[in-house]
């Protein structure tokens, strides 16, 4: 069975790894949002791509959910030495992988073979795609002005009141190679538990991706990321609730609902199985909070059971 | 008194350290290579500048002479892993400087500017100067084919047989800003302890370098870095031999006769005093094998005298 999953940072990288588990690395082809991609210091750094990456290899700070574990901080305190502003932390080792993609990139070689050689060297066999190997920023719209996702995330901690996500690039970047076949020859299309908006609403902007779900033989099954009405992580609910949408697990399936064949939510959350279903949607209701790592390989098979 | 000089590495850095104890560091300008300079990993390294900022900033790995002190070499490490080529050595703490300076190249500052900016930010008064802000790459010539300078010397470990230096890029490359002035407006000139080949003959190779110096009103003192037929470090002893100029202070001395004024020599080369007075110069005979700071304030002092 041939599974391509879509996928923001943390909540999605965690999910993937009890996926992993229980089924062919292999057979696994995850869809990475670049929304988030920052240049700083010169360097093109990719949050989710690395994230995901590093989560899938095991060498992921768990306690942080992004970095590399055990890593230091010398060069970016140097940095600060030299005046530079470093508000977006990069540990020693870290490092290392923006060096190389930077590098690489200048070199002329596209973003997706970056993803690719990374992905090799650290010894990984699922097939890790960026949404697109073109220009594309979220930036967020607030009082304060608009500023790039990964500043309102990590510069003002989502402090920001929300007021719209702007996709610089949108109406010109391309799927990445791979990204519309991985969606049409799939089996199983997974929408991972990560940001309807800044996550997975980048991905579906992207020309031909929402065609091609709508289009896609596989069955398409979601992970709501909100639970009781919230994030685990991140400011989904902020957002959500900025655009007007319901902030619930039924507003995920509505938000989703017409590429959508099924949603997995939250026991918490079992009270709206009526409303979701009548979306037309199946619902699988299960625990959807992963803690430990049997959690992870629970949810992954309960989705693949929706 | 305005004293400028020129230095290479390692030697320069330590000699600079004691004369920047003897005199008002804000008169002092140092002119460094900038042949070494090489592109590793996208990063513009710029060996000898940094050697001198670090050194002069109390910094410096005292035991390797190069690199901050107490770094981690984590990204390294793990560009490795990546597949890089890591043959170079660059300490966490170090990359900073290498990602400072590669962004603000990039974004259209000069090598003079950022070496100013670091310069500065580390709390330095002496004026340092690269120099040169175009591209010059000294090459070494070798049976086993040409190669970076940093190559052979650090790679090959001065292995090859030196069979010439080649300077890429000399025929264009202007001296930077302040340079020529540095030269023509100083009371005291003063050549380092370093390579006369591929450290102080990059400099000298420099357009309008050798006429400042000949023009100059002011004393030029060379401190020779052959001491006992050898060099304390690096190459200059192959190289010098593989040119045909004879390995001594009297050697050192003929190479840079034109427009020298007098030159310190170590007491091991004190019978090489007549024969260098025969080249018209005056003659400093003391300890210049700089073990300690005394040694190295002691080695400037008779410098000054010379």
């Amino acid at each position: 069975m041939k599974i391509t999953a879509l996928a923001g940072g943390v909540g999605a990288a965690r999910f993937l790894t009890g996926l992993a588990r229980i089924v062919k690395p292999e057979d696994l082809t995850v869809i990475i949002n670049t929304g988030d991609d920052i240049n700083l210091f010169g360097l093109h750094i990719s949050p989710d791509i690395d994230i995901v990456t590093y989560t899938l290899a095991g060498i992921v700070d768990e306690a942080k959910g992004w970095g590399i574990k055990d890593d230091t901080f010398h060069a970016l305190t140097t940095l600060k030495t030299l005046g530079v502003d470093t508000w977006f932390n990069l540990g020693d080792r870290d490092l290392a992988t923006h060096i190389y993609r930077t590098n690489r990139l200048r070199q002329g070689a596209t973003l997706t073979e970056v993803t690719d050689e990374i992905r090799i060297k650290l010894g990984l066999k699922t097939c890790l795609l960026p949404m697109s190997n073109d220009h594309f920023e979220t930036k967020i719209k607030t009082p304060q002005g608009t500023m790039h996702f990964e500043e309102y995330f990590v510069k003002h901690q989502c402090k920001p009141q929300f007021l719209a996500a702007e996709f610089d690039g949108q109406a010109t970047a391309k799927p990445a190679p791979g990204v519309l076949d991985a969606l049409s020859d799939a089996d199983l299309v997974i929408v991972c538990p990560s940001n309807p908006v800044v996550s997975v609403g980048t991905i579906l902007s992207i020309a031909g991706v929402r065609d091609a779900l709508l289009r896609t033989k596989a069955r398409v099954v979601a992970v709501s990321p909100i639970v009781a009405g919230a994030t685990i992580k991140g400011p989904a609910d902020k957002m959500l609730n900025g655009l007007g949408i319901e902030v619930s697990a039924f507003g995920v399936a509505q938000f989703y609902a017409d590429f959508l064949d099924a949603i997995v939510i939250d026991s918490r959350d079992a009270a709206e199985q009526t409303r979701i279903a009548k979306l037309g949607l199946a619902v699988k209701v299960t625990n959807t909070v992963m803690k430990t790592f049997d959690d992870k390989v629970a949810l992954a098979t309960a989705v693949l059971q929706a």
